[in-house]
């Protein structure tokens, strides 16, 4: 009789069966897997055993512990505040955009024409953005509040005319936000200052307002601009979406940048993110944005397209010159964020931010009329009493009745009204206060509203059509289904994106994530409310210590550009304290993604880049003379590994004990981990930090662009620098993101996947990925060359083909090829990176030998039409890869004009007549785009022919 | 300032909003909803004052309610097993299934091709059903096992020899079934026997053997079925699909007829359903079975193509010589055990039985060893253990332990093992027992296996590649999606049926259905379990009895059908009760949806009909003849209202008087109920007893074909003879269905919808509904002749346009227009119904003033295209209209040979350039796929050119 066992979840998780995996093996020569590896991956690195993990838990029983851990949380009503206000996501929307993969699974829009849902959607978000602030142009979303304000900061720096090395920050910003500030300035010798901004302006480079303050204080800023700008120094405004719906637009009173959270429009607490954060700015600073910029360009056919503007502002371009290493947006909570607006539109956010400044307004008298005192008289939805000496008693018998409200100091209790804030709600906290009394009668006084006059919201916003017709559920729900219709994510195809690491986001890894219990914790509760999240986060940093043989594990950076920062942070840290502030040459080879020399340049540090040979490895002799070049001033080398090229680079153990000899310290870039998981292990082979990628090896979704998670990982020496709290003194290196441990929300999935997978299912992973990769270089290298291979001629998790003497030869380019791709249904693989002209295919293990045989059957027939434009069959200039990607609307037009046929265009293999995917737009003009730029939703009679 | 309320839910379930409904008010006429009703709907049935329900809550507060009263639900370990089973949903099924609105707001497969992938999907579960019992054909689904078995007995009467009338059902049925074969065969003059099937067989027309038993005993029924089929009976299995992976399938023992539950694939027990009940008959009956059956055909191109097949047989064409009244089948839930089985293949099933099977056997020899008697040697998942005078304190002590069991009878207790069994739950088992011992070891021995020799199966089953090729979740993810892609449901346009109601399902409505504690709970747990169901169950009977104006409600039906079977029955005993047993006429008007005639027959009752007159409303001079004619015989009169025609007949009361008059009972069809709510109360305005389509005006989604849920309604004299309970004796009418409460699991859809609307939002929706249809009705009638108004020249809720003079002039067909409207994006409306060569379009509240337009704008265009046949313009043979749909594959092909224009095949109008729906396949033909039935999964070969 068989197994009566049910299959492990591994086997889910992984795309081949054992059948499929032998005939994968056969293809590449080896018997076994175990065979194969052993080839692969250096023994230098390889470890001994296997990992010690508890053993994989079935779907179910996974379930059942995240249960138990949720219930292990308390939900109270938070109205805490601090920038975290509770919100009703619309079901319709969490329902249909958060929980549908269509949605989650999708990647960063780099190919635009396979994007235009998302696109849309972010486009609506920055137009929320730009009316809501009244600036010019905003970006696609930034990480969290507090680290926007640190873009905001640096940007002012380099956009401004002042030469002053000082920041102002407002004394009523958020804690949480000075702190990431002050993390941020001290590497770049910016000198933050603290001032109340109710007199003279020290002098400054830039000023940042909170609007309206932390403790609820609502300022006209008018006159701290003038005084800025007139010394010429940048004013940054913090403001809170929801208030400017009522409230005077920073932007007309003289913010050049605006920033802020958007985590109100519809996205929960969990427990500090993610949620997406957005910067706006004036005319002018633009082209200085950090992070990501949505426009409007033109297709082939001059129809309007959707696309990421002005990208060669951006670090994986500009490297050590970049001004900001931020690669990913949070566009998950972007997006849903738009759609709360396209949904409730200008008069449904106007009529919920009307109401919860009455409830504020409503409890501020209800306090007063009970005898307390309540310090300002203007404000949004805060308020904020003073209670000498009572104010942790205040918030213990609020907690009491079930709500939580905020201890600003030993005297003063704030109190924020939200969305979902009752009148219940109010008499609880006034009863806490000693103030009890029936609300209703102040709701409905409407002479009770506090917004000052001077600040009444003059300026229209949400005027396009967007935002008034989709207010019905129905009507709702088939939007966000048109704009999924238009884009290519795993729930259709494989997105072979080397690097990106694109597989399985399994629904039972999902599934928690908006469970009431971790989705309702506000970052800031009570720590004994938020048990089920402790247990969750310590247990996960176990997890990935164990995983990756460090010692101690910070789940707070938020991406994985935040997990590079805090590293080289903690390494320049470390430097310090043992006497060598001088330490502070990083090297990098010259295959390194840009983010990592933008993460050093944000840390303090000078880049010396490091030459590779041609196998595409470090260049040990160019190492050894940099080294010493720099012995004295040596702090770290950042390498990848497997190295960018996709190879296991023999050295590596060398390379790390060099670093080590001179005093320096070994940063690993964990973006290509899913390579070693199971097999090798970082900390243990040779380096001191590495950041790690959930969202790459750990099955966090894409999200469309974000978003991602960035722990960063040390061996023990390191342990102490690591981020510390944001409102706790106390860490040597301060906090890198806004909410303690970033995006916790999220963590869910990472601990089911390894929970599930158990040791041996993440080694077969890994095993997985490499055999997939190399079958997939196995089979196209007779038809591409396959550029960089290691020890039996075996490439790691992903490998490159090389298209530069094809292109030569044929005028054919990895872009052409890229955008055939998308007629034969795939996501094109990485473009031009780490080499221009190439594409890096990274399979996954979660692809089956079907979907692999899919894509190698469209790059081969590829390659057929390549041959015939050599051959001359296909012409030059017309022909359908150049011509690519065609639309229906292209191949079913009255006129065909090309000399190939529509057959040739539409279906170049007979598969593809089933279940074809229709993109919605030609080609898109890059450069058009940037050169007109447009970053908020065109008027519809753009659309008209 | 603004109204600070925020908007109730009406606003997201009515589409229009107020300036779109002053628009439509403006087209149709009137200044005010107000007015239009007052003309619209007579006087003499309106309701004077508003429902008096509770207010209308919010969608946060209507998930905080339902979330309390899933609380007072106690999710035990189920192990009562009596044909439900636990069974693990897969996640990915689940969420992107039976979560996903692509899939549950699809309408039956009428129109199949824009129904390709649901089709697929119930071919899938054809092929598990045919090829797990061994017989030819199997259907798409039926409402549960119990009257499954019903429908088999009626069946084995009419296509078997005998002439005997009675049936003979094994002692060791379910109780369930035992209990619907009484209720169904006793009107129809079958005489149950039940039988130990040990022996002789009685003389009978048939038998039902259940295999296994509900005992859990295991019988091979070889004899059985020779000594059956000896005297010419029909022999059916009730059959477990799960046991049937291990054990000799029922056709291969002698089962003309199998039927059965699919539940425990993958479908959870929501107290009871909805579950899809399988039936499968051997080669000879298929034209005799009863519900739907997805059959193979080609399309215009003659291309494989999935369609219903052999429609002929159904009650809607067959009407009073219908052999079944049903329907609806349970789509939604066919095609996830379908989709179990894809995700599972033939080894994972046979895994999954084998584990089941060797936990039961573990459980006997544990408890035998602890010195209990278990009474079968033979069994599959069930153990029947006598305990003399212990078995309710060992099901009390099992209870107390964390699982249910079953007290068979005061000395028997049974156990039945599934999916989920542990070993800590055999060791809890065993505990209550008495017989506590570790079972690992008996767990891994598979010498205690049971499964007689005789019967281990020896034939293969789903050897079908689809059932192999998607075993991982990637690959299940992708198939989900692209099945989905194929058809048209909700969230991509409207679905404008008459008769149909395809409004809303809100995600508010349809998120606590997954919960665990509504979706865990056995239908025969014990009450105390099941707190929250009753209350559940009670406050929506109330609601719904407000709503309706009736006295008293019941749930049990679990489709329309049965409702009207139900209300029948109870006319039926009421007139037996007061000495009127020869009352069995039943008058039915000509419009009549079929069903209604079906259900008179199964009721015991003779059908005559009334005529209608030329504006299609009950001609009351016929009536009266009628009605004197039968006087002494008249039992009832079946009306729908607003009638069939979409009308308000003003002489309704006058039609309930009359018959009343004479001694009759006025049932009245709930289908168009959405034209009532709020408005008129047919319990008030004459009518004694209704069903209510729950998943029609009260939001449940149509789910690609069902569930459908059919309440009956009836006013205080009637309620005695609702159904009852099909384990406890009491009711003089018996159950209709298995479970209790039918489909309890998706009563918190009807429940939420009614509490966020109020009597104020379904007012208001029910005002909508009718407006729309008016407006539709005005917008088309230049074009279109509208067919059948009411007072002021108004419709109802739906209106029906006439093709039948453009069929004459142009020979363009009601079908040509309804595949043209596909290629416009839109499913068509209803067909030939209740008039041949008409359209009848109902748009519901829920549909905005864009769409409702949109639809016009498609109708209008068509007609254009329809006056160019006319003129010669279009060939009469070759035009848009004959050839539609076009699919992507023919208007892109190479060769054009058509003589109008692809453009005028594809985009008819410049707007489906944006995210038009390519449908999958052209045009089928029905008549082919009835001549060469195909109801299984097709080999691949047959996709090849």
């Amino acid at each position: 009789m068989t197994d009566l066992a049910a299959p492990p979840f591994s086997t889910r998780h992984i795309g081949p069966s054992e059948p499929e995996q032998q005939r994968m093996l056969e293809a590449v020569g080896f018997e076994s897997v175990a065979d194969l590896v052993a080839v692969a991956v250096p023994e230098s690195i390889r470890i001994k055993d296997r990992l010690t993990l508890p053993d994989a838990a079935s779907e179910t029983e996974v379930i059942a512990e995240l249960r138990a851990i949720a219930d292990s949380n308390r939900v109270l009503t938070s109205m805490i505040g601090l920038g975290y206000h509770d919100t009703i996501t619309p079901a319709v929307i969490r329902r249909n955009l958060l929980e549908n993969p269509g949605w989650y699974t999708a990647y960063t829009p780099y190919q635009p024409e396979i994007s235009q849902g998302r696109l849309e959607a972010l486009l609506n978000f920055q137009t929320v953005v730009t009316d809501l602030t009244g600036l010019a142009v905003a970006g696609a979303s930034l990480l969290d509040e507090s680290t926007a304000a640190a873009e905001a900061m640096t940007l002012a720096r380099r956009a401004g005319k002042s030469k002053s090395q000082v920041f102002v920050v407002d004394a009523d910003a958020l804690p949480q936000t000075k702190a990431v500030l002050a993390t941020r300035a001290e590497p770049l010798g910016i000198t933050l200052v603290e001032d109340s901004l109710d007199g003279e302006l020290p002098e400054c480079f830039g000023v940042l307002v909170q609007y309206p303050g932390a403790s609820g204080r609502l300022r006209d800023f008018r006159a701290v601009a003038e005084r800025a700008h007139a010394a010429g120094a940048l004013v940054v405004a913090a403001a809170d979406l929801l208030a400017l719906t009522l409230v005077t637009a920073p932007g007309e009173l003289g913010a050049d940048i605006a920033i802020g959270s958007s985590q109100r429009f519809g996205v929960p607490f969990g427990f500090g993110g993610p949620h997406a954060a957005y910067m706006s700015v004036r005319e002018g600073l633009q082209r200085q944005m950090p992070g990501r910029l949505v426009g409007v360009s033109v297709d082939a056919d001059g129809a309007p397209a959707y696309r990421l503007a002005l990208q060669t502002r951006e670090q994986h371009i500009r490297r050590e010159k970049a001004t900001s290493n931020i690669c990913t947006a949070q566009v998950l909570l972007a997006v849903i964020a738009g759609m709360y607006a396209v949904y409730h539109g200008p008069d449904g956010l106007r009529r919920i931010a009307a109401r919860v400044h009455r409830h504020a307004a409503a409890l501020a008298e209800c306090l007063r009329r009970g005898g307390v005192e309540v310090v300002h008289r203007e404000f949004f939805d805060t308020v904020l009493a003073r209670v000498p000496g009572r104010a942790a008693e205040v918030v213990r018998q609020a907690a009491e009745r079930g709500v939580n409200v905020w201890q600003a100091d030993a005297d003063h209790v704030s109190v924020a009204c939200d969305e979902k804030t009752t009148a219940a709600d109010l008499e609880r906290v006034a009863a806490a206060f000693g103030a009890s009394g029936p609300v209703a009668d102040l709701l409905a006084d409407e002479g009770l509203d506090t917004l000052p006059g001077a600040l009444t919201r003059e300026s229209g916003y949400l005027t396009h059509p967007v935002f008034h017709s989709h207010h019905s559920e129905t009507a709702m729900l088939r939007y966000l289904r048109r704009l999924q219709d238009k884009d290519i994510a795993l729930d259709r195809s494989m997105i072979p994106l080397g690097s990106c690491t694109m597989k399985l986001n399994a629904t039972t890894e999902m599934e928690p994530i908006t469970w009431p219990e971790f989705a309702g914790i506000h970052p800031y509760a009570p720590t004994a409310q938020a048990e089920g999240y402790r247990h969750l986060i310590e247990t996960l940093e176990e997890l990935l210590a164990e995983v990756t043989g460090y010692d101690a594990v910070s789940l707070q950076p938020n991406a994985g550009s935040q997990g590079e920062f805090a590293g080289l942070l903690a390494i320049r840290a470390y430097h310090r304290d043992h006497g060598d502030e001088h330490r502070d040459i990083c090297l990098i080879p010259a295959s390194a993604h840009g983010t990592n020399a933008a993460s050093a340049v944000m840390a303090g540090m000078r880049v010396v880049v490091v030459a590779c040979d041609a196998e595409g490895n470090v260049d040990l002799a160019d190492l050894d003379t940099k080294i010493d070049k720099h012995r004295d001033q040596l702090a770290a080398i950042m390498v990848t590994y497997p190295s960018t090229h996709g190879v296991f680079e023999e050295t590596i153990t060398e390379v790390c004990a060099k670093v080590h000899d001179a005093g320096g310290q070994v940063y690993v870039d964990g973006a290509n981990l899913n390579a070693l998981v199971g097999l090798a292990k970082p900390g243990e082979f040779g380096a001191d930090v590495s950041h790690l990628n959930l969202h790459k090896t750990f099955c966090i979704p894409h999200g469309g662009g974000g978003p991602g998670v960035g722990p960063v990982a040390v061996r023990g020496h390191l342990a102490a620098y690591l981020p510390g709290h944001p409102l706790r003194s106390g860490s040597p290196v301060g906090a890198v993101s806004a909410a303690p441990y970033g995006s916790a929300g999220i963590l869910p999935i990472s601990w089911a996947y390894i929970r599930m997978m158990g040791g041996d299912g993440l080694a077969a992973a890994t095993e997985q990925a490499i055999l997939s990769a190399n079958y997939l270089a196995r089979r196209l290298a007779p038809h591409y060359p396959v550029l960089y291979t290691g020890r039996g001629g075996l490439v790691a998790h992903e490998c490159i083909v090389d298209l530069r003497q094809i292109t030569k030869e044929t005028g054919v380019t990895v872009d052409d090829v890229a955008k055939r791709l998308i007629d034969y249904g795939f996501h094109a693989p990485t473009m031009s990176f780490p080499v221009a002209g190439t594409l890096m295919i990274e399979p996954t293990e979660s692809e089956d030998l079907a979907e692999l045989d899919r894509f190698v059957d469209a790059m081969v027939a590829i390659r057929g039409e390549i041959a015939r434009v050599a051959s001359g069959d296909y012409d030059r200039a017309d022909n359908p890869l150049r011509n690519a990607p065609h639309t229906a609307e292209a191949v079913a037009a009255d006129e065909w004009s090309h000399p190939y046929s529509r057959t040739e265009a539409a279906y170049p293999l007979p598969s593809l007549r089933e279940g074809k995917y229709w993109v919605p737009v030609r080609r898109i003009d890059q450069a058009y785009g940037d050169r007109n730029l447009v970053c908020s939703c065109p008027p519809l009679e753009a659309y008209e022919d």
